[in-house]
C-alpha cells in the first residue's frame, strides 16, 4: 500500500503535501512556524481529524525551533503561546488539534529548557509513528466484523476521505478499513461519495485508492439512497473528526444523511477513528461545534463561479450522526458494537 | 412573476432558452426539424419533464412544416415516423415526452392533410396554453395546504428546477407552489439543493427564484439531512418526471433521499406535477426507465476535469420515491394527501 507525505519533517521543517491541488498535481509545501501551519490548516493544506492532529503536533515542533533560533526563551510558555493560539484557532471541529496540543504543551515545563525544541519534536514524530500504528490496527479490527457475501465482491460506501491523506499518511481510518479487508484477501469494491462541496471524495478518495489498485467507483452524494434502495451498498464505512462521550460521531456534511439512508435500508454503517478523535468533553453531538466555511466553496468550482449571482449561501462542513445509527466503531483498540457512553468510556485508559 | 421562453413558437421555428449556459448567459437557439428538437432535448437545452412535453410538442409541429414546405406527403404518418421516433428516443424518464406524442399523433391521420401543420401547431399552442393554467392552478393548490408557522418565514426546500424553466416558462410545478404561496401573501423563505452532477438547482432554480424577489439560499445536496436535524426546514416541496399509477414518483437523482430525511424528521414531503406526469402503464416505481448520463457529468464541471483519473463513474439521473414517503401530490385539479393507486385513478378523467 503507497504511503503519503501528508505531515512530514523534512530538513528543519514541516512538509506537507498540498491537498487543494490533487489529484491534479504534487505539489509540497513547507512551513517554519505556528501561524504559517495554521493558514494551512486553516486554507485545507492538510485536513482530516488524524491528519490535522499530526500537523498541529509539527507545527509547534516548528515554532519551538523557530524560537530558539534566536535564544532559549525564559519562559518556553509564554514564547509559544501565540504559536499555540493561532494553531488552537485554525478550525474548530476536529479535536485531534487540541488533542495534539494538549500532548505537547506539557513538554514546554517537564524539559530542560535548551532540551525543548528537540523533545516536541520526538513527541510529534511519535504521535505520526502511533497514527501509523493506530490506522493499520484499526484497519485490521475493522475488515474482520464486515460482512461475508457470496461470489461477487464486498461493496463499502463511503464518504469524504478518511484515508492515508486525512491521516499520517498511511492506510487511513475508513480507507484502511477497506485496505485491512484488501490485505486479508477479500475482494472490494469501494462506492466513493464525491463529498461537495470540497470534492475530496473525487479528487482525493478515488486518487489514493485507484494507486493501490482498488476498485473504486464515483457517485454524487446524492445517489447514495438510490444504490441503497436497489441493493447496491453492503456496508457504509466513514471516518469521523470528534467523537463525544457517546458516540455520536461528528464527520464531514452528508455522513448523517448517509447514517440515515443505511438504516432505512438495513445497511450495517461503520465509524472508524482513533482514541484521539473522542471527546470526553462533549458528553452528546450536540457539543460538537460545527465549522461554518466560506459560501465560494459552494457557489464556485475551480475559481469559477456555478451558483446564481446573489444567492444567499449555507455552508456547514460537518454533521453529527447519533450512535443510534452506528453499528459499528472501529478504533486502534477494537470494534464497539452499537457504541454507547459505557462503550465508549471502556475504550479509554 | 416572470415568465421565460422555455419552448416557443417564433418566426416558424421552435425558441429555446439553452438552460446548459444558465445562469451565465441567456442564450437561445432555434430548431427547425423533429431530429434537432430531440438532440437539444438529449443534450439537455431544455429540461424538466413538462417542458420536454412541451418542447416535443412544437418539434412534431416543426417537423411537419420542414415537411410541408417540400411537398404535402402522400401519408402524414409515414412521412413522420422518423422524426417521431428520434423525439421519442431522446430521453427515456420524462413520460411527459410520450405523452406530447400520443397527443400530437393522431392529429397526422385525424386532420385533412393540407392542414396537418397548422392543426400540430395548434395543439403545440394549447398545450402550452394548458402548461401554463397547470402550473398556476397547481401552484395555488399546493400552496393552500402548505403547513402554518408563525412569526417567521415558512422554510421550503426544493430539489433540483421544477420552476418556469421546468415547464412552459410560466410558475412552474414545485416553484409553482411557492409562487402560489407568495402570491397567497405568505413569507417564504426557499431552500435550494445544488442538485449534482448538473447544479439545476444552483444555476437555475437560484437564478430564476431571485428574479422574482424570493428568498433562496443555496446548500449541496448532502447538507439536507443536517438542516433538517436542527429543525430548519418545515416542509420539502419536488416535481416529478414520472408517476406511476400507485402514487410512486420518479424524480431527479436525490429527491428519494430527501423523502427518507423527511420522514425521519416528520417534514411534509410534496410531489408536484401535472397529470400528464401520471403514467398509468407503469403499475409501480419499478416499472419507471431510469436513465444513465454521461460519466463526464460527474467527473468534469464546466469542462474542467475535478475527479481522479481512471475512476469509474455511476450516473443514474433520477430516482423513484415510493408513494408511502410522500404526503401530498399536487396536480391542476387539486391535492391528494398520501397518494395511493385509487386516489390518483380518481384524479384522471
Amino acid at each position: 500500500m503507497k504511503s503519503f507525505d501528508v505531515a512530514v519533517w523534512r530538513d528543519g521543517k514541516l512538509r506537507m503535501l498540498d491537498q487543494r491541488k490533487l489529484p491534479h498535481e504534487e505539489v509540497y509545501l513547507e512551513y517554519d512556524s505556528a501561524a504559517a501551519t495554521a493558514r494551512g490548516i486553516r486554507d485545507m493544506v492538510v485536513r482530516g481529524a488524524p491528519a490535522i492532529g499530526c500537523a498541529t503536533a509539527f507545527g509547534v515542533a516548528v515554532e519551538a525551533r523557530r524560537i530558539a533560533a534566536q535564544d532559549i526563551p525564559a519562559s518556553w510558555p509564554a514564547a509559544m503561546a501565540p504559536g499555540l493560539k493561532a494553531l488552537h484557532d485554525s478550525r474548530p471541529t476536529a479535536v485531534n488539534l487540541r488533542w495534539a496540543l494538549e500532548r505537547m504543551t506539557p513538554l514546554l515545563t517537564s524539559t530542560a529548557p535548551e532540551r525543548v525544541p528537540d523533545r516536541l519534536l520526538e513527541e510529534a514524530q511519535a504521535i505520526l509513528r502511533e497514527d501509523h500504528a493506530s490506522c493499520q490496527a484499526m484497519g485490521h479490527h475493522g475488515a474482520a466484523v464486515l460482512p461475508q457475501v457470496d461470489g461477487r465482491p464486498l461493496t463499502i460506501m463511503t464518504h469524504c476521505n478518511a484515508g492515508a491523506l486525512a491521516t499520517g499518511g498511511v492506510f487511513g481510518t475508513a480507507l484502511g478499513v477497506i485496505r485491512g479487508a484488501v490485505v486479508a484477501g477479500r475482494r472490494i469494491r469501494v462506492i466513493s461519495c464525491e463529498t461537495r462541496p470540497f470534492l475530496q471524495g473525487a479528487r482525493l478518495t478515488a486518487w489514493e485508492l485507484l494507486q493501490d489498485g482498488i476498485d473504486t467507483t464515483l457517485i454524487t452524494d446524492n445517489m447514495a439512497g438510490h444504490l441503497m434502495g436497489k441493493g447496491l451498498i453492503d456496508v457504509v464505512v466513514v471516518g469521523a473528526d470528534r467523537v463525544a462521550a457517546n458516540g455520536d460521531a461528528a464527520n464531514k456534511i452528508g455522513t448523517y444523511t448517509h447514517a440515515v439512508l443505511a438504516r432505512r435500508h438495513n445497511i450495517p454503517f461503520m465509524v472508524a477513528a482513533p482514541l484521539s478523535t473522542i471527546d470526553l468533553q462533549a458528553p452528546d453531538g450536540s457539543h460538537i461545534p460545527i465549522e461554518e466555511r466560506p459560501a465560494m466553496e459552494v457557489t464556485h468550482l475551480g475559481g469559477q463561479r456555478v451558483a446564481a449571482d446573489g444567492v444567499a449561501v449555507l455552508n456547514p462542513a460537518f454533521d453529527v450522526t447519533p450512535a443510534e445509527l452506528i453499528t459499528w466503531f472501529a478504533c486502534e483498540r477494537g470494534v464497539v458494537r452499537e457504541p454507547n457512553r459505557d462503550k465508549i468510556a471502556a475504550l479509554l485508559p
